[in-house]
């Protein structure tokens, strides 16, 4: 706690290397893709037959080519019942490192009524539908970006892309190397972390009313360990979500999203 | 607004018919039945060959029988990857209409801070994971139950029952056919309805923090097109969840999960 914060670099934004895979599944991740981020859409394919008039109008207004192809070969691309008609592939989403999100951070103004800008941190969701519903909640409460390690995490596939509405093509998300490391990163550059705990720690609703900085990491742990111990040892922060039930915790997307709305 | 409060009847819990068919996957989600209602359940199975020492104490405490399945039956009962190794056959924890959450509304003290009590209605939610994520979020912010209409509404499935984390069998949970009718008979027992919107409406942030009764009924819409127009006419307030994000919604398991911490 006593390191003392230095102003991030600015960097570029680098995108990972991609393969062409990414692909996003339906008309609403789609089209919020092609809202955000248009440079990235390689193709737009559609059912044989269907018509979208709106998503046409907005890929041919972002100079995309949409083909038709049949149902089958949609579903084959994506899996069963994600596509719904729609899929587009593009170039990943992914950054490199925690850098160009503390850059978004520093760039963008706070949208909440506490001022706060906040990142959301993972330490080994494993379920893409938790993926998606955290990178949903964290567009939604005016996060600047989510981050988690490449390894035992889930992958940003079309699963989660569906899951997050399409949030996962606008909100800025990248992948690290090693969480602990990033979140010293983020302790260097005046982003201090909250870590979310189910025992122990400070109920955040106090913690929220308290001394708690304006730029702020929080982090969930995986859904069924929790916060491994090196995260835990990182955190400036330990914060629970107090309940007046039986049962002992939150779904982890449903703990997110309670966290960011205080913290909002 | 202006019909005046009645008392609830206290009426013996009616437990709906059943044809035994109400299975309860995984370790988990069985030993909170067997704490929560070992009178309701009718034979614990595990998988062959393997071992689980605290739930076979537990059930054995219970008078409960389990008998080993193989694998294949066990996941062909309730579908494939739930059950790892343990499923119960039990009566469902269903009961029939509202007035059995209404007598536990009144029958046991708020165990929130804010001592509100709380039941969760909702209204078309077709997603069973969605399903359970609402019971175990209910279930941990202290409400005091959860009712939807049987039609047009998820089943409690083995997909419900394990998202949940066997908070269905533990939160009170009831069906009733006629949701509208179920709020107003709410009302007249001086349980008051908030329903929650994505447009309009006030920032339920706002209503908590003023003149909102101690005794309510929270309505949650359907994923795809939220409140139906019969179920908002029925509701005295109508509360929004703002962020600070672009993107329209929260998915409706994490717009639940913020009102119920704001409410509890």
């Amino acid at each position: 706690m006593s390191r003392s914060p230095r102003k991030p670099r600015k960097e570029a934004r680098r995108r990972l290397p991609h393969d062409g895979r990414h692909l996003v599944p339906g008309a609403r991740a789609v089209t919020e893709l092609l809202r955000a981020s248009p440079g990235r859409v390689l193709q737009v394919w559609t059912e044989e037959g269907r018509d979208f008039p709106d998503l046409f109008a907005l890929a041919a207004a972002c100079g995309v080519a949409c083909a038709p192809r049949p149902r089958d070969e949609l579903e084959g691309l994506v899996g069963p019942g994600l596509a719904r008609g729609v899929v587009a592939a593009a170039e990943s989403p992914l950054l490199e490192g925690v850098e160009p999100l503390l850059a978004v951070l520093d760039d963008t103004p706070a949208t909440v009524p506490s001022g706060r800008r906040v990142l959301l941190a993972l330490d080994g969701v494993v379920d893409p539908h938790n993926l998606g519903a955290l990178l949903r909640s964290a567009e939604f409460f005016g996060a600047s970006g989510a981050f988690w390690a490449r390894d035992r995490s889930a992958p940003l596939s079309p699963v989660a892309v569906r899951a997050s509405a399409g949030a996962s093509e606008r909100l800025p998300v990248a992948q690290v190397t090693n969480l602990s490391r990033a979140l010293a990163l983020c302790l260097q550059h005046d982003v201090w972390t909250v870590g979310t705990v189910v025992d122990g720690g400070t109920p955040l609703r106090s913690l929220v009313r308290g001394e708690l900085p304006d730029r702020l990491v929080l982090v969930m742990g995986s859904e069924g360990r929790g916060l491994r111990r090196l995260t835990r040892d990182r955190c400036e922060y330990l914060a629970r979500i107090d309940g007046g039930g039986q049962v002992g915790s939150l779904n982890v997307s449903a703990a997110a999203a309670v966290a960011l709305s205080m913290l909002a």
